[in-house]
């Protein structure tokens, strides 16, 4: 752990006013937003595919009187929403999109609605709600107090996976912005002063010759066949990268049909790792095990390059601003419903090392590597950004599983997005009422950043890859 | 080669004079029949959803004056169409399934019309619609000259894998049938004594569980690596069973999103074997492959038998009678336009063993194992079944390629059908006037059947697997 | 089956008389052979390590009055014995190799004399006795009767993958002969026309880079997981290669300690099939998962091509004459107590299909693919060629087994020696007093060689590997 | 980092007059053990085969002046050698044995001096020789001073994977001992208060059924196919097991030759983590991956525990004790020759991070995990156990390799062995001087070990597998 700086406290007489009357507001409205987010969880959109979604957050915006644009870097589901004008310009990022597979009831055990169908296992209807409840609000503080300022929205679409935030960033969306605010759902509440996992997403297709499974196999190349090898040979390779590595990887096409030797195999692969010069050199040998694959089965192997992002780089003066105000908020209560829901679920995790009632408290950041991966990353080395995160899962609770979909979709879900649209109000808030804070989270931003050249594996001239959840 | 009865001989005079009217007229009609097989080839449905195709061809049936019997087993496309009454029953069999990933434009190079739409790679539009021609211009001769008995056909979907004919017979559909006539597209004339491959198909199905594949893969149990685990060790089976065993797979579910450890994955198996006795032992050791996938990835298997069709029993008297026949139609001229379009397609084949020319001759009946498997198999152990193909494919396309889609839905492909149909008709004339060679026919059955039992490896209450085609 | 030239009839006076005494005297003598080999049985020297084996051979041939010629290819254990001056020149070659971890006692039930020591598995302490003892019969039937020629042993080592017989005729041993006898033990009595297979062997040699495996696992690149990855590849290749290929490998070198990442590893190969030509083929995808390998697990591979034979050219009039004469020698009478051992060997036997009492016959010569490869293939593309085979194992026990190595030590392998001697030694005897039949035996291999230029695979600069059975 | 107990300081005054002489003395005298570690080098013998070495181990105590006890637990090569009587016993540990495949001649570059040999990568012959020096130094000593108390020197064979102080310890060896010195070759200086690696060895054996693998591939069980399909099962589990997690394997048996299915095959394997319960989940899977080869190849799979160890549990007080002695002695300087050889063979690492010059230093104790097992783990969790570690290797220089037995065997190894000897040889002298110190030792011993309950996975009756290193 990591002492922060101490400059905040000079700013604290400014602000005592305001902000128990924005929460107290922010409590009355609350109820809405939960409604929001839950519609979303309904919709359950996968990457690209938020129309639902995008379209209520979108009206939502207009309706509280924000200009919203749409549509950047030609994303149909990518949005901004801006209040008011000049500096600083705050930024507040939404992500609206659902995973694959994870559908599941609100109940604390698996229960799909639709079998196979996508849930929000990452619980993002909370996130682009909260953050969406957080805009509003600080928008109606600024227009009610004639605070100076612009104020956006950006509803990000497709973080799992589809890069969406890159893509805005390359269409200019972010380049008059002074600071970007971001939170993620957790199984605990705090502001963030780690750092994530640069990552790399790629498809490796192979392509055969096809001929009669059985008549001629002899005359047929697999390409599953090619495919099955790479797999293998990266099977080989963990045990030769260093430990922090991380590569997984489905089959997302494996064949038509039994009978017909495949001319046609898709390995849809992550591979991540704390530092992004790093994981270029196990990218490196990745593509190796794909080109094996391909000269063993007298295939052919192409790479589609679907997505990369940076480690996030932590910002010690936001991530002090978001401590101060998430400590102000504090965490969430649970209900005696609520705290048998949490105890049945958490009889299923398999590790239960944060204990129930944690959720209650604030964490002080905390330097250190997470386990995830996120567009917000490339966002973070470009612009000042700070992260929290806020209890919306049950402790014990990870991201991606049914049981995380559950809390999405109910109210112990909704009321830690609560808390996350509080700290990213109130921080918003402390951002325009203080430029010591926007100079001091670039100074920071500067500091950490110093000699780094950012450029992103995501070629120049890649297009956003809005078919990437087709299989 | 084996030499045929020569108990034919004896009833040539009989039929002198009808065949070569009855072939004149099937002349004036192929037109007709053509578009019909064309139609099919463009509906290009998959099995057990030829909802088009079959709807086509009972439309036909019922215009020709043929009794339709539908939803046959419950199979909303599987039907029979019958004419007449009493003894002898005579059964022809059609089939109109396409295969998925082999859509395919009439051109000699390789061109899908939508990519990775399913295309008759095996000619089942013709196969079909030769049927039908067949029974149709038998109905009209039988009618024309007041032939005693019973002639039917049989709408037999889902060849390719979903076992149609099988549930048919179950559900009794040829239980009052003497001789059944069957055929296939080829790439030459002729009438079988040869055998095919018994087979055995199912899906592997893997059940682990999810995590998110960055922050816990060790909490996690990739359903993936029971299928690659097992799909590995069954590549090592290849080289200790009999080296006429074939076996291929596709990996049907292969995880739902590379950041999640899979939950589920599917492996869709195939295997075969000259004699099903011996399938029986090496299917055994391929459950064996699929349970250590299981075992060493802690998750669980589960098989669902899928289909499973027998060798089929050639029939001594029927191959002469086809024979005979066969000769007398005749192969299948090309035009100069077809013959530039064969040399073309030609130049795209690895093997070219057979000549072109070599469609225009009908070649005798020869034993042998062919390298396919069909649900006709089983009906083949049940009655006495006859068995003619016809090149309605360039000399030298295998079935299951895009060449032989190519064939199938043009002129080539249309001449060949009507060889076949021709051969059915003539045939089936012979039975309904002869009734020595229905007793030789059953007599022959009994002959090279002696001592099996017949047992499908399907079990008894398995239902028509009507959705194996959805992925 | 094919019909066999009758030309030699017209011959059948010349020998009528010599024969039987020649069979007489061997009965005679048949024991001292069987001693010699029995002791070579004990000797089990794997190829090229042939030591006492060879002296013995060398020894008995010097004692019958040979002119040995040793150290042929510098090869220590290569020799030729001779006898005799002028044309025609005709060889009889003679094998004496072991094959590793066959140790096993003449008993019934597996027990090895020496756990995983080296044991006549393929009976070649028979073989070679048996052409000695032929040689030594016709050389004192020579010198009797005057008769013109030259007779020559061929001690020919390492047939087991070490090509003995290549090297020695690259080293001119085979220059002048015009026919070549030989033999193999077997489970039933015959003249061959059939062929064997084709065969390329290598050692691939895997070089990586050693680190400590706990500490620093990622510093390493582990020979061992290219020499997988290639292994892992080569199995998915076995289905799409025609299904008379013939690939198996054994880990020859797996790694030195566990806790060290492998630097070194090796796979040693074989592949065969019926056709040299088309075993290129496969030997060049062979050699692709191999770089794959290498390639996938940045290490590099050498390959070290150990050996290569053709299948063996049949040849009609040898077949012709052997068959003959092995009808006249008559097959193998068991005694109550061989009887009783060959039926509890029996028992240990997954295949029975060929019946107890069976060694009694002789079969006649018959067309087909052996399941095996020899280096006596390049002879026989080069020389008129001869192979005999005579029931020396329990019919149904197959070489290379514990089983066939219990019989290649006991008085039934002794039994077949016998047999095969005699078959040789009348053999011999025509090819001396018949030109016509040598003549024939040329015409015969010109016919069937026709068109056919011969080329070993094994590089002309190539020494013996004499140590390929190090470990 | 911790900061280590101050209670050290007030014995400080009783020390100081005879440290500076008896350094003085071991100066002296180094030369000799030099020698001696050089003569191990050269005999560079594997576990339990260290007949030379621990010969000349006893002679030099003998000569000492120790009683030697030979043959203990019925090892040849683990002995004792212990002077005086009484309390305190204090032990010092003496390892000798080689690693297979690491032969290097004194150079900086790779070059065995046999190659394929075993060679002293671990340092091993400078381990055993400074705590011989280390033990006549302090004899001397005590000798001259009348010292009370036992010092005894445990001659431990086959540290790396043999076990041999855990069967030297269950024969009773250790009954008597208060406290262990140890130490260990390295790349810096210090006194540890780190753990290793808990660690778990076996071998995995395949047994299968032989056949002829061109003639009869599928009547064969091959032993090779379920080690591979073992292996590659535990290629997959590396993703799902923690990240600190190590397994690794060679293949130690591959089957005896390419043209026989193999009967036999061996996997040889080692898995480690940092927690022996943690290990023993891990191991659980690792037995279902090689039940799962056995299931699926039809073979049979019998496990062979060789080793197991348990981490090392630090001793805060023998830490803090090893420490002060360290920085007395300090570290090892390099003479221009010494420098230039240092330089060059750092240019053949991979990871150069601790610079050269740092072997001139003394680190402080630091808590962590190392990277490597050690069969004193065992010793240090029922006795209290001191652990040093000397600059014998390069700066940069990893164990278990050519680099490590290159600096072993030359100037750079004897300078670091010389600083491991007066480190071990002044504690002792505390030791034996200050009864505080020894009371302490237990004290921080129980303190860490709470709540533990010993129990080695090697099982109770198991013997030391004395042939281990046989391949």
């Amino acid at each position: 752990m990591r002492l922060l700086p101490l400059l905040l406290l000079a700013a604290a007489a400014l602000e005592a006013d305001d902000k128990p009357a924005v929460l107290a507001k922010m409590d009355a409205s609350a109820a809405h937003y939960g409604d929001v987010s839950r519609k979303i969880w309904e919709f359950a959109e996968m990457g690209y595919k938020e129309n639902k979604s995008s379209a209520l957050l979108k009206s939502e915006l207009r309706e509280a009187g924000f200009r919203v644009e749409e549509n950047i870097a030609g994303i149909p589901t990518a949005f901004t929403g801006t209040f008011g004008e000049g500096k600083p310009v705050i930024g507040i990022m939404g992500e609206y999109d659902a995973l694959p597979g994870l559908s599941q009831d609100t109940v604390p055990e698996r229960k799909p609605i639709a079998e196979g169908a996508p849930g929000h296992g990452c619980g993002h209807n909370l996130l682009g709600s909260a953050s969406l409840f957080a805009a509003v609000s600080v928008k109606n503080w600024m227009a009610a107090n004639h605070i100076k300022g612009t104020l956006r929205y950006y509803g990000t679409p497709a973080e799992e996976g589809g890069g969406g935030k890159l893509y805005m960033m390359r269409a200019g969306a972010f380049k008059d912005v002074d600071v970007v605010l971001s939170w993620h759902p957790a199984d605990s509440n705090g502001s963030s002063l780690s750092s994530s996992l640069a990552i790399i997403e790629a498809k490796f297709k192979f392509y055969g010759k096809a001929a009669h499974a059985a008549a001629a196999p002899d005359a047929g190349r697999s390409a599953l066949d090619g495919l099955m090898i790479a797999a293998n040979a990266i099977e080989f390779l963990r045990e030769h990268v260093p430990q922090t590595t991380r590569i997984h990887y489905i089959v997302s096409k494996g064949g038509a049909a039994p009978n017909i030797v495949p001319d046609y195999a898709e390995l849809f692969l992550y591979a991540r790792h704390p530092n992004m010069p790093v994981l270029d050199g196990i990218w490196d040998r990745i593509i190796k095990c794909a080109q094996a694959g391909a000269l063993a089965s007298e295939t052919r192997m192409e790479m589609e390059l679907i997505d990369s992002s940076y480690n996030t780089l932590p910002n010690d003066t936001l991530a002090a601003v978001g401590d101060r105000n998430m400590q102000m908020v504090g965490g969430v209560k649970y209900t005696p419903e609520e705290e048998a829901f949490a105890e049945t679920i958490r009889k299923t995790l398999p590790d239960r090392a944060r204990p129930l009632g944690s959720q209650e408290k604030v964490n002080p950041p905390a330097e250190g590597t997470g386990v995830a991966s996120t567009d917000a990353g490339d966002i973070s080395w470009n612009f000042p950004m700070m992260e929290l995160h806020a209890a919306t899962f049950v402790p014990g609770v990870p991201a991606h599983t049914w049981q995380a979909a559950a809390c999405a979709g109910m109210s112990i879900g909704r009321k830690g997005m609560v808390v996350a649209a509080k700290g990213l109000a109130l921080s918003a808030m402390d951002l325009f009422t203080n430029p010591n804070l926007v100079d001091g989270a670039k100074t920071s931003f500067a500091k950490r950043r110093a000699g780094f050249e950012y450029k992103s594996r995501v070629p120049d001239d890649h297009k956003p890859p809005l078919n990437y959840r087709d299989q």
